[in-house]
């Protein structure tokens, strides 16, 4: 996507060799018109696959997904960083690891929202280690939902997750795959 | 907002006297299509008081607020719940004592993001102590900003946030307040 690279280029900042700052429009301060363009660009992509439900988890992928969702006609549901013990049979949880924080939270959702009724596209700002994105996988799967894939905005491609989770059959659409990045070249994509 | 109200009474559930769930279209589930129609009437609340920024707090008001700048034609700003110790001179902190988790948060917002030049709406989903609407107001007061007032979604007229604001010269414009709610009765507006 074209205009998302332009502005990472623009607007984003490297830190070292592994850290890219978008929090000017992605994930603290956040272009709502920008995640239109976005929404647009997921819906083109899995235009057809019957998505009724879009999946993500706190915080920043949030904004992202209510705005996409607008565009599937569909509504969101947020996996929780759950701070107390999950009670018994009402949640599917699994544990995810944060690289950034490192810890491992607990992360859950109602069993209420999702089900074998409902066919789930995931969505999240970054796609790293995929560990959030396996977490969330593994909540679609215990549901018994269908899975049309994982919409995610900007990859770092030199991290294994994307990979990893392509080499399993995942459909993984992201709208910016890093392939490099220094404080002295800048960003570098993927094509 | 009369919407709001028919769709509280229907899908709401209240546990105890204070618990109201309305996780099902407003903070776990997230019917964006209901968050279009909340936008709307809150620019029709606020439009003409020169907001160009809406600031919120993680997690369930991103969603709000992301679908309310839309109308707005503004970004959004969401405080973060802070995990590590403030870098000193780069953000703007307070802290937010939480009911619900029984903990104090410290919150921050970037100062990259909020100054003097900006005209503030707050957005969030719940008021009813108004701890985490007067940390948001601290930021702001931090910033030099000018506030517009606050737009919440659900007030608990019952509990002493809203009126204590009110009483500080605060605008703030509640889209459903509820009087009194418990199971047997479930929940009663004011007017």
């Amino acid at each position: 996507m074209e205009l998302l690279k332009a502005r990472i280029r623009k607007d984003g900042t490297v830190k070292g060799n592994d850290v890219l700052k978008v929090d000017s429009f992605l994930n603290h301060q956040m272009d709502v018109a920008l995640f239109e363009e976005i929404g647009r660009e997921f819906l083109r992509r899995f235009d057809g696959c019957g998505v009724n439900k879009i999946l993500t988890i706190e915080a920043s992928g949030i904004g992202i997904a209510c705005v996409t969702a607008q565009s599937f006609h569909c509504p969101v549901v947020f996996a929780k960083k759950s701070q107390t013990k999950n009670i018994a049979g009402e949640v599917y949880s699994t544990q995810v690891e944060s690289f950034t924080h490192g810890r491992v939270y607990d992360v859950i959702v109602s069993k209420k929202f999702l089900g074998p009724e409902d066919t789930v596209l995931i969505i999240d700002d970054f796609l790293a280690n995929g560990a959030a994105l396996e977490g969330l996988i593994d909540l679609v799967n215990q549901a018994g939902a269908r899975l049309a894939g994982a919409g995610i905005v900007i990859e770092k491609a030199f991290q294994p997750g994307g990979e990893r989770l392509r080499a399993k059959g995942i459909r993984v659409e992201s709208l910016a795959r890093v392939k490099s990045m220094s404080e002295e070249h800048g960003v570098e994509f993927v094509d």
